[in-house]
């Protein structure tokens, strides 16, 4: 949980690694001898805890093993069988009855998507607290607003902030939707859960493809996920939530853009602020690089050609299990959550500790006073009020009614 | 409207043609005249009626001479002034005042984008209905699931078409979702509408600045747009606009290499009829070429990176206007929207002709019996019924659950 | 040829349009009777002259009736033949005997890029010329170095555009290498070359499998493109196109980022130069946008995701002709090769007018001294220099270096 | 080294893990020591070697002090200093003098990707060879050519492998090109090497800045890379290493699509042949997927948008060290390096074991000559032969002609 390839990884922790992928796959097993039980087609004694008869040890020996079938459910069940049944030879033999890999993978995947849509949703949370407030703060703060480089007319700095906030704000909205997606997937060899009703008629139950019918949702309701019917080929829930957070590091990478540039010496208006350890370089003892917003721009440059991926997976999805198309989500999502949690807490970061040179910004206005008041020259002629600080416009009530939105937003959370 | 370099391109008709951006954009000079008016803000008479004074013989016009300013817009107010000036002297000194380049690129473009959110709506409805009645029709239809490219078990054809329509109905929420984002750009200068506010103050309105504030809401409504604060450089609004036009190339992608795979004369279960001039080959008189699906496939896999595009530019956004980041948007954005809606068109062509070849499913399903109930076997031994066709597990409740889905969605929209 | 979405499209002229693959095609068809008769396989009189038969005017109807087919040969072929018969009914007879519409169409689109390609190298020769004069002017133009956005160490301009000139230099290989690419696509149906074997061997002549094995080179050698065996579904020669094209916009995306962030009036030491109709705002008089800078940035970002959908495409081509990868070709390059080609173009401008502020230069470096200095007296101590202008490494011998590689590169192509 | 989203990931061993990056980076250190030493600039004492003083035991702790400097360099510096200075102070004092971390990323990097270019093209030689045995042993195997997913014309399997040996010789000549490409990043601070011709200079060396511009050619020698002038922001060198990949997964891609539709049931022409262990089912004991073509895919649609990244990274550089564009590679080219070593074995394998059913082609073609054989009689009419497996124009040369080129590509390589 530490990547040489991409600084700052360790910050994504335990989500999504192989770690966390085999514990969801053994939570789904264990689920779904629950639910057997439950339903009466698999007997009480059944029922077992997996938990830890598989764990990180076990992984190269899973992974490796996984290329035979395509995916790692064939070698996991093998481990699992081998050590349930020692202590509990219905449990080994009722084992994943009626499922299909794709139902085991997808599942796991969707716990594994879930921890991180959450933890993502109170990164922006907490934004949404801290650009606020940066917002507040700053929103007498005059500043040079600039257009395709160039200076244009003047801003705050609590006006650009509050468009940061917006962002923050569509991004919390997109992972709030995506985070109602996570499913479970219970579908059988091919979406019709054949196995599990023929199970349900072998074990007597009166209506048997009732029965099998109820699995879904009652593994579902286990797991905390979303019940939906078997979706192996129709992959709009991975691609919306890839969608997401793609309009998550969409938003940090464009604070970012701004910090990156505002910290240039030449302008100086923002520094990320000093940090021991933190922006230094191997050779330049002076530097003081903005390095959070570095790394989140690396994201958000990262980010929109994985979502590509998973779109174009979904698009060449076909038969009832895609022969290629459904297995390069895998990784590719996984890649993708990882980075965004990370660029969300370094985002995070970024913005808490933001240095904000509101004596450099006014400089930056009085120097540039002639350009920036050149517009309202053009308006007000000779009558136009030579103070650049008074050439706003309708900022306040642009920056109140997002901080109205910001407030909106964090009341529906709490 | 018709392009030798994507066949079928003309079933985009005129939405987000040269011409169609063309008349938005003077579809916003001309509302914002209204709404200085009514704002008080400019006098009466300077009201004006601009729709047809530039056309489409002046697009090549506009278009050369828009890179010296980045955008269309400099030479689109010559020609509206020369033209107007005559009969509007008024109407010639107040166009565009209060306005920047970008609120009237970005507006017009979201007036096209609306057309084509609408049209994409439509045509998902009517596939709604189409395929809710292939689902119904083929209800009890057997045929091969087939995974990995290899038989499976059985399912029926429609629990087949079901999948495409959760795929449907998954593009059409996307869709209905975007359709309320398409939203006026009014900020002026750099965001803050300081030029409005100051031409409020000079022309000797009570609250300048509140005045100033309603031009935005005004400007929107009367266009049939949302009300949004300045978005120069939130673009979620795009980058959503384009997800949901992915996912819709993704939902019919599927379909469409369903229809390749299964069309093959190895398998021949499908077909997408014999329709005069289609299908055909240059050489081979005998040939009928599943051409729609083709040409489907090709829209799925041009859309994704063009998606990524958009979250690209939207993740550089800087400054209070992108030097670059804004304008790969226009183009991107039409070739996305203008393949997506030839897209939508001949999947809903695909479907409505789509033949359905029940006796060679069947006779699939027979020859490979052994195949497909394998499984079956393997849990009910000996006692397993050796007939396909009635291995179908739950397949009648998720046909029923994914139609009466399509029932609440097509009651939603009548 | 001008395109209000792309401003600036017109630069590229009447490459790649409808009219120009038209025109192309009508070619192949005029160059396969010719070579056919060469042959022997067809009689003499059934050489004729094409060219012009079809034309811009009918455009819309070839395009529109290409749907049928999934590609315009098939209308192209029937206005071709009525056109023709009246005068040549042997011309009208052996039409496109012997091809398929992919034959048709690839080599057609090989005869567009190659004119693209010419287009671009010169373009980068011209680039190659101005940027070693730009690099021989400021060798000694000392500015400051800067690092993720920091300064760090003095360089000179000449050095930086030593920078640009390598990747300029990169790319023309690039395009160089590509340009032996383009080859005529001689297959028939199905890449055997069947049906023209056939005719050979019906017009009785001695060898027919021979004299069908040299269609394929005379046709090339006719167009004067690359002969290759069959490459349908082969796609290499694509994909080396696009990775060239996307390596240009990369070189020239790095130069563009440069201009746009030293034209920051706060840094000050480029500018576009004041170009009459350039640069201006519809709003703010003062300001002069750096311009062609911004859209080539556009380009830049737009192009790798055009080229990552031209290999998708030759990754899914199956069989003898793919199901959609093929086509979804065409229009990903005509938009990735004309916007190339306006980027090379508004690039040599950029260059050959940019203005370099010496003194602005030597101003930052001045002022920002004790930061360039700060690694000389790390390893120096306090016997350092305390001049930046004398810091300044390996800067002539690596300004030299480049320079020689131009010279070469400038012979090389005299 | 194995990772459970990416079956078959443990293919790639060591090549490009974090171990690999690790000992490439000290390699690089001891590398410069020797080469300052050499120059004259360090004392002789000063060589030491590092090997083995930092391990993969470290890599977490390097990995998650990384992101301070933005990069793994500052920490890994401490590491080897602290134990190096107990038996070497003069080789801690020299460590990294002169050099930046981008120096000894960037070199590090290539070090990695010249091992992985290397074992890829030692498969790619292997498939070479398989394939070539494959078309000659089926030159005359006919079977069904199919175009648009129709029959088509007769084609032989073995002209079919011979499209197949084209793509796999393409992508040889790719990666050939790209193997002269990995080079030495010798640069220091900003390019200029101004530490190092300072540090000459103190050392009293006779031409000091002679001597640092020896430096890069030196170190490249000794770590066996190509010198370069230095190219912190001429990214050529990443892109192009990534679309010499890219373009072996896309060769690779189509083989396994052709693979993955000959093998379904209804056309079962081909299989990957019985491994024990592999393409079973988790549920379905029958079944026997083409499991090695479906991870290929999964390589071939994941690579092109990875691909797509380092081109923007590319067209991003700015300044004399990028501010995100550069970080992002890393673990790009990283992800796109494994997964292309993967597929190439995936890919030698499946060529290697793949099982040709000519009873099976024949068949086909049997039973749809008369669909196969329309462009004949409409050549040749009644004259038509009416074997299908006498209509293969001129597959022999074609055949001929590739294997050719194979011959003349394995002896340059011997």
């Amino acid at each position: 949980v530490s990547d040489l390839f991409w600084p700052g990884d360790e910050r994504a922790g335990s989500l999504m690694t192989q770690s966390a992928l085999l514990d969801a796959m053994v939570a789904v097993e264990e689920g779904w001898l629950s639910t057997l039980v439950e339903a009466g087609i698999a007997p009480a004694p059944a029922r077992a805890t997996l938990a830890g008869l598989v764990t990180f040890a076990d992984v190269a020996r899973v992974a490796e093993a996984a290329e035979g079938g395509g995916n790692p459910v064939i070698p996991l069940l093998t481990l699992l069988r081998d050590r349930i049944r020692p202590t509990n030879a219905d449990a080994a033999r009722w084992l994943h009855k009626g499922l299909t890999s794709q139902d085991v993978v997808d599942t796991a995947l969707m716990l594994c998507v879930r921890d991180v849509l959450t933890r993502v949703e109170d990164e922006l949370a907490a934004q949404v607290r801290t650009v606020s407030a940066l917002v507040a703060t700053h929103r007498h703060t005059v500043m040079a607003g600039r257009t395709l480089t160039q200076h244009a007319v003047p801003i705050t700095f609590g006006l650009k902030a509050s468009g940061w906030l917006t962002g923050v704000l569509d991004a919390a909205d997109g992972v709030r939707a995506a985070s109602a997606l996570p499913a479970a997937q219970v579908g059988g060899a091919a979406g019709t859960l054949s196995a599990a009703a023929e199970l349900a008629r072998v074990a007597g139950t009166t209506d048997p493809q009732n029965v099998a019918a109820g699995l879904g949702g009652a593994l579902a309701a286990r797991l905390g996920l979303a019940a939906r019917p078997p979706w192996p080929t129709s992959r709009g829930t991975v691609t919306r939530i890839g969608d997401a957070l793609v309009g998550c590091t969409d938003a940090w990478g464009r604070v970012a853009a701004d910090v990156a540039t505002l910290t240039r010496p030449e302008i100086g208006e923002l520094s990320e602020g000093a940090v021991a350890g933190r922006g230094g370089s191997s050779t330049m003892p002076h530097k003081q690089n903005p390095v959070l917003a570095v790394l989140v721009r690396r994201a958000a440059i990262a980010a929109p050609p994985l979502g590509a991926t998973l779109h174009t997976a979904a698009a060449l999805a076909v038969d009832e299990r895609p022969d290629g198309a459904w297995h390069v989500e895998w990784a590719t999502l996984r890649t993708l959550a990882r980075s965004t949690v990370v660029a969300a807490t370094q985002t995070s970061e970024l913005i808490a500790g933001l240095e904000v040179d509101a004596h450099r910004m006014a400089a930056t206005v009085a120097g540039a006073a002639d350009a920036l008041l050149a517009e309202r020259r053009s308006v007000a002629g000779a009558d136009a009020d030579p103070d650049p600080r008074t050439y706003l416009g309708i900022t306040e009530a642009l920056v109140s009614a997002v901080l109205a939105r910001a407030d909106t937003y964090l009341e529906g959370r709490s």
